[in-house]
């Protein structure tokens, strides 16, 4: 691994050095510029974004899952039933959570698609991407402002304030990166329509702050303008995507433009970096799987003089009461591990991410975030009544459609699988079967789970327990599940063909839609 | 970026193929295993570690830092002298914060290690990965258990417990990577000696479980020996290396090992993943920066039935009671974002990170680490108070040895220039002055910041902010200033060569120690 870090910097510094060579025009104009930045100095100090990055992506991660924080600190009392009250508290905490998972991430993708166009940064960059950092991690707050005082000026104020800056600060690094070409990702630094795609990125950044500050206007006169305006944000691209599929579907297709746009297209097949979707799904399953134990270490430490007196100096007594805490953790750590273990079987046979892809993964995310919560909860509540069946259901619910969306993503990538999967996985490749029964697992076992506790409500606890225990051993022999399975299912309907060994099979078969074009 | 990715992938997967050429042996034995793992889809089934180190490293920085979180939870009230009790549980909080963080890293460098030596992992490395990783975020809770009952054997037999789970773990990991010798690393893959390897890796790894299960029998005897024992664990690698020191004084150079070992030596100059100590800290990073507003949106989002009774229904009156935290949250978040920037710098020019630079910059994180409690402790004191000026010098001292320990990372690397750096930053350099220049700024300003506190103790607030305000800007025209210092330092000593171009004089320079070998 070493050799491959050193081998990258030194190609890192070695475009560096083609790149002087190739562009030499500078535009340096003040006297202070043409001491700090000569045309060489501009290039040394020139970066790989890599590292950038991923700091930007662990730092949105955690902002993006913060809001799930004041749900799990609601305290409910175990034995009483969930009050009509706290029951909308609980409702109202949770849509906060979902929307600002939803804003986070869609500044995310604003940021991704910003940085596939500029590929290289520098120290001035690295400082204006720290500040726009510093204000996305600001989003969460302000937003959960605006949905306490739904109709209170200042929320909406501070969040437009906040989105315009944002917006602003993008559109200086694009200017920026524009006018040192070296910057720019190596298809537009090629391209002859340069121009052309400034302004169209620029018209794109620009229009979010535009709308807020509209937003921010109309809060004065009347905020419900306000917030179908803030709407429009995030549903423009979606909008405006079928508007123009409504237009090439009445009128035919249009003229294209001068040159077809890789980037800031907002179509489902947009290319979003695979690496970064990566990092961020990172991001989130490690703070999710790390949240309970957070909680654990900072409340479940008994202070000494209560066991004294109230435990006669057994510590083994006093922990007991955390047993719950303890398995809640196990339980919450585990499936969200092998879910991160899902995502990550599954990203290893995507060779290209899409917008529509990028978005599947943000829904799976969402409910994975819930996922602490839901297992805290099922110990909470009195043995056998019917607030645990609730909880153990809700469990089961969350971590059924975080499966599924993974699966769906899957779906989506087959549809296209010659230019977003790799060969091996394939409809028909070899390891197919092996990767569909990994992403279908997990739904499938809630899905049971589900069903079975409600027939038998009695033993909710026990076989929600039992499910938590089977899985990781499910996936260590999934392989031989699959294999034994497939074995049969061809025992069962091919028995025609006896003589050809399994394997040579699926060398032979071609992938299905693999037909040569 | 896009398109590195695909090839990455793809050169990731004829790599496979290739080694599938390569080694055809298979070590097959029981029969479900040859139905589940034939030769070829053992092969088809490996992957880069790439992704599961990355993951591995997010969930251990969190880790890393999570026992602040009871620090930082600690209430004060604003206008009372620190009391004695409360000083000592807060220094106990803190010893114990700082001591996690030295056991977490030490967990952290031996995960290290053994995936230098495992370079590509199956479904069931992962696995078992994950279960390694699980204990890994227990060990802070049964160390803060261990802390605050020292003389109960539960804590020591917990910590213990989990200690040898790992240790074990990690064995098996080491014996089935050996047992399949495509997961391992080339360097080992290719060596006659891989039996002496492995017997080597696994005295060194299972050293630790040894140790745990004395501390834990002894802990029912004489606990004291324990955690004597306990310490040895951490501090053997440095013993055993300063011993085989003096022996090389005492008795001259000993006989080699048959072939030098490239890892598991705990030799100061050890190559550590230079990739993976850039995660680690991007995540330390990350958290820290997040610590202040994880507070904030849980906590100081006012209760709407509050704002109406006790502010008449003005939102902005009571978010002014929140002022001070806001302000604290951008200063920490400023100052951790700069100090990520330095250590960024700094990073894209070291080439290859020893065990020693490895040190230094865990020293460092465990100073930032304390960085948001010393900001958020500025204001939370009365104005002009003998406690707000202690908090504002101890953020000051803070800031200092993070920076410090930053500088010592590269005066390290300068000291093995040809090994570490790039050979635009060795020791005069192009960019040597620069990178010199961003490294001290922030120590230099702490240490300014303290001195002037001392002096003008009445103006310790108005001082500390205008440098939070400052420096970001001073980063902004850091190289500007260098320039200029420079070409002074230069008119100033060395008149003699004024025909001389600065930009040609860099060119002809060769860096100082790069005497042809």
């Amino acid at each position: 691994m070493g050799e491959n870090e050193d081998s990258e910097i030194i190609e890192h510094h070695v475009n560096e050095e083609m790149e002087k060579k190739r562009t030499r025009t500078g535009d340096l104009h003040t006297f202070l510029e043409s001491v700090a930045l000569s045309d060489r100095d501009g290039r040394s100090s020139t970066q790989s974004s890599h590292r950038l990055l991923a700091y930007s992506d662990a730092l949105i991660s955690i902002i993006a899952t913060v809001m799930i924080l004041p749900v799990s600190h609601i305290k409910i009392q175990p034995d009483q039933e969930l009050q009509e009250s706290l029951q909308q508290l609980l409702t109202t905490k949770i849509a906060v959570y979902l929307m600002t998972f939803l804003i986070v991430t869609v500044a995310w993708a604003a940021h991704i698609r910003l940085f596939q166009v500029i590929e290289r940064i520098d120290d001035f960059l690295a400082l204006l991407n720290l500040a726009c950092m510093m204000l996305i991690t600001f989003l969460p707050y302000t937003f959960s402002l605006m949905a306490t005082f739904p109709e209170n000026t200042l929320g909406i104020l501070l969040f437009c304030a906040c989105a315009i800056v944002i917006g602003l600060i993008q559109a200086v690094i694009v200017l920026y990166g524009f006018s040192r070409p070296y910057l720019l990702s190596n298809e537009i630094q090629i391209s002859e329509n340069r121009t052309y795609y400034k302004r169209h990125i620029l018209k794109v950044i620009l229009r979010v702050p535009l709308f807020c500050f509209f937003a921010g206007i109309f809060s004065f006169i009347f905020f419900p303008l306000s917030y179908a305006l803030l709407a429009l944000v995030i549903f423009l691209p979606y909008i405006s995507q079928s508007l123009k599929w409504c237009r090439i579907q009445a009128l035919g297709q249009l003229e294209e433009p001068p040159e077809s746009m890789l980037y800031y297209t907002y179509h489902p097949k947009e290319p979003l970096s695979k690496e970064r979707i990566e990092a961020f799904s990172d991001g989130v399953y490690a703070i999710v799987a790390t949240l309970l134990i957070l909680d654990i270490c900072e409340d479940n430490v008994p202070e000494p003089r209560e066991v004294q007196e109230k435990f006669h100096g057994s510590l083994i007594e006093a922990l007991q009461n955390f047993g719950p805490e303890y398995l809640a953790y196990f339980g919450s750590f585990v499936t969200v591990g092998l879910l991160w273990f899902v995502h990550h079987s599954l990203f290893l046979h995507v060779t290209k991410a899409t917008r529509f892809m990028g978005l599947l993964n943000t829904f799976s995310l969402a409910f994975v975030g819930g996922l602490p919560l839901a297992y805290q909860l099922t110990h909470e509540f009195a043995e056998k009544s019917r607030n645990e069946l609730e909880a153990i259901q809700i469990s089961c619910v969350i971590i059924f459609f975080a499966g599924i969306f993974q699966l769906a993503i899957w779906v989506v990538a087959l549809f296209n699988e010659r230019e977003t999967l790799h060969p091996y996985v394939r409809y028909g490749g070899k390891e197919h079967a092996f990767m569909f029964a990994k992403l279908s697992l997990y739904p499938c076992v809630a899905l049971c789970t589900f069903f079975i506790t409600c027939i038998l409500s009695q033993f909710s606890a026990p076989i929600f327990h039992l499910m938590e225990i089977g899985v990781p051993f499910a996936f260590l022999a999934l392989r031989i599940l699959v294999r034994i399975t497939l074995a049969l299912l061809r025992w069962a309907f091919c028995p025609a063909k006896p003589s050809h060994n399994a394997l040579e099979e699926d060398d032979t078969r071609l992938p299905f839609n693999d037909v040569p074009s």
